[in-house]
């Protein structure tokens, strides 16, 4: 029995995730994060090890050899990826760890693990949505009717995950996030030693 | 798929059980408690309704012939019971029911229903348990060893349960108990609704 949790996030762009994990990591500053491995070449503004481990092709490479990598995909040229070892090492040794990635790696990692918890996080409604994508005023209507498009097709595979949290309000989807998460702390198999910890001085 | 949740909750005597779901109801005032029938006489300060359906020997075994009862048992002479109908009709029309039941009893039910969320309450310690059990002072101590051993089999099978809630401090036993349940309404097999919601208006 795995002593730690994996818990897989996925949302699609203007469903408010990012702005949500990060205030879950503000309440919780315990818990993991995935960092992905990706191999291109870093942003300005971007940190080594904040978000991505920028690495070299050749080492992306050498990882998905050897079956390093929980799963990955290829965009304009350049590898992105989830790398098991901080997974396995939640796993092994207790807490939990965020992985936050979209539905088709979601459903690949769901093939390499057999225990995870995925969270769909969703926009309350598709004038929201529409909303969303277009107010931030920079895009092209052809551009926000891309984004729109992707955003519907991950939605409609939000039954493949084990919880939906919507968000409405900002602190109310914190709080679901954080719910699921303490709920999983009170889960028997995470707790088992208890029952041996009173029964023991019997 | 059930529209709502069933939550068997079961703990010893000493783990403080009642006064932690009377506070939850208390919070909760949305939440359907499971009344047992009986077929005792009526004690002072009982109220018809409140905790217990009292009822003929007659009406109960016409129960079981129908296959009314959830569970139940027979102890010095009266039966115990928990009735289906209350429970079923959560199950079809939505929220959430607790039935308070002893290990044996939770075991029957999970038989009979297939999807069943269940909580142990948990003593902090073997200490904190013979501190409780001997502490009403009012018993022997013959007594009080004899259901020292009872609670100690029931903790022995804590493993049968989703969760455990250790009843420390009792505000975070109240909390936990109410994280479980706000985390049910956050699954996606009582959201799913939400899903063509959003993608209804495409």
């Amino acid at each position: 029995m795995n002593k730690g949790s994996v818990l897989i996030v996925s949302g699609p762009s203007g469903s408010g995730k990012d702005t949500i994990l990060k205030k879950v990591f503000e309440a919780m500053p315990e818990i993991k994060f995935s960092i992905s491995s990706i191999t291109r070449a870093m942003r300005p503004g971007e940190v080594e090890g904040e978000k991505y481990n920028f690495i070299s092709r050749e080492a992306f490479e050498e990882m998905l050899k050897r079956d390093m990598m929980l799963e990955h995909n290829e965009f304009v040229g350049n590898y992105y990826g989830t790398p098991r070892g901080p997974v396995d090492s939640v796993l092994e040794n207790g807490g939990e760890i965020i992985i936050e990635v979209d539905v088709n790696g979601a459903a690949n990692i769901r093939k390499k693990l057999s225990e995870t918890v995925s969270i769909f996080i969703m926009p309350p409604s598709f004038e929201v949505l529409k909303n969303r994508l277009s107010g931030r005023g920079t895009d092209s209507a052809e551009n926000v009717e891309k984004r729109m498009n992707e955003a519907l097709c991950e939605i409609a595979r939000a039954d493949e995950y084990d919880y939906i949290v919507v968000n409405d309000e900002l602190d109310k989807a914190v709080d679901d996030v954080i719910t699921i998460i303490k709920n999983l702390r009170l889960k028997t198999e995470r707790q088992k030693y208890l029952i041996n910890e009173v029964l023991g001085k019997c």
